[in-house]
């Protein structure tokens, strides 16, 4: 009996996968990666030149992404039944072999593996390889801590409707907004009426090619990166001082 | 002039490391790290066996741990003059050498670092190489994911006063409390009231030798580990289903 191995590779810089994670992604005679249609696959772009020759690639290509809304009904059915699929497919041939799952960041932080996880538990055995998440990739590469002394971190996420995300905001002494893309101009409107826009930073693609970190408040309309990171930095909160307030903000 | 060069190390198995981490590690011709008095030091304990024979070690002893008061004037002026002073003292090796500075988990998540960091910055070249935080070495132990969809994570520190917990416990979906320790039953307490004590683990020395992962409830009141951290699980919240309250809940 062969094993799922689900290795976390980091926030996009090779060097900064875990030597077991390499380990693992070297050895491999299976490796398995999500990815949308047409393109190599984030995760997969990690690894490149990692994967031994005879290896086998399954690439897990979405059925759909962006062409349906992701709440409907007909999008729930065909993600399920995609991961159904791969589930069975990935049991069927760890009977015989290990098989590596690539997962960009921390697996078990966001990540899509868990829709595989969930399926697979107690069918057959997981080895869960953490990695160093996006987030830490993105506040590294801001040159600041994100959190020191006893401050507070909320991580949220740019689909939460607008008033829930100022009450948040506004409480919260560090913040991480993650899934931003269209729901960057809600971002950027939530932290302003939670007075943080002056201290938030966006950045795209933290340790990676094309690494980009702007202050927010200076980016356009139209600039709504995918693949970004709003930070909002903690000033080291002390034990003794008062909290943030956590009650309704006046919206 | 060399560089200050700050290695986090992960959550403390070594092959958890980055293969950055570990090049500036081993290639390290000096290297410091902070620890208690008459301790190995936990970060020194982690990169064992790959400190070059010939390399000077740096061991920043702190001054006091817990014979004072952590907020009263002394410990502050004592903790205050120990960072200016290793400050100093690695800004003159750094104009001659490189000086790699061990760091636990992730050096901007609430390193002790930062403290060296603030000091030194602007006056010397500094790399920061991100790792993977101890929370995420916790989580993974547990074998389940920490948040998935649309779930709000809140880390926050075990000093919290208990009212101000027990609201921000009730309002996330996922927790991490660090600083736990000494704080434990307060912690516990705190659960209880927010409903979520049920639902609470605690890891200690996550990936590390000696790895324990109970449930919080099962824990005795004398058990307040130190190096342990509480961990609440999300649900997997999806975006449209009503958010749990913000509001004070009846204490």
């Amino acid at each position: 009996m062969g094993r799922i191995i689900c290795a976390g590779l980091g926030p996009g810089a090779p060097d900064l996968m875990s030597r077991r994670a390499e380990r693992a992604v070297r050895g491999a005679s299976h490796v398995a990666y999500f990815r949308k249609k047409g393109r190599k696959g984030q995760a997969r772009q990690i690894v490149e030149g990692m994967i031994d020759e005879g290896a086998i690639e399954l690439a897990m290509e979405y059925p759909v992404t962006t062409e349906i809304p992701f709440d409907s009904p007909e999008y729930i059915t065909q993600l399920a039944r995609f991961y159904d699929d791969w589930a069975a497919r990935l049991t069927e041939l760890a009977r015989s072999h290990d098989v590596v799952v690539l997962c960009e960041g921390d697996p078990f932080f966001y990540g899509s593996f868990m829709h595989l996880y969930t399926r697979l538990r107690g069918t057959v055995e997981i080895e869960v390889i953490p990695g160093i998440t996006g987030m830490t990739g993105c506040w590294t590469a801001t040159g600041t801590p994100i959190t020191w002394g006893d401050d507070v971190l909320t991580v949220l996420m740019g689909t939460m409707p607008e008033d829930e995300m100022v009450t948040r905001m506004a409480a919260s002494d560090a913040l991480v907004v993650m899934k931003t893309g269209r729901n960057l101009p809600k971002v950027k409107r939530a932290l302003a009426r939670a007075g943080r826009l002056d201290e938030a930073w966006l950045v795209e693609r933290g340790t990676m090619k094309g690494e980009r970190i702007v202050r927010l408040c200076e980016t356009g309309e139209a600039d709504c990166p995918y693949f970004a990171i709003v930070l909002v930095h903690g000033q080291g909160r002390r034990p003794e001082l008062p909290a943030r307030p956590l009650v309704e903000v006046s919206l």
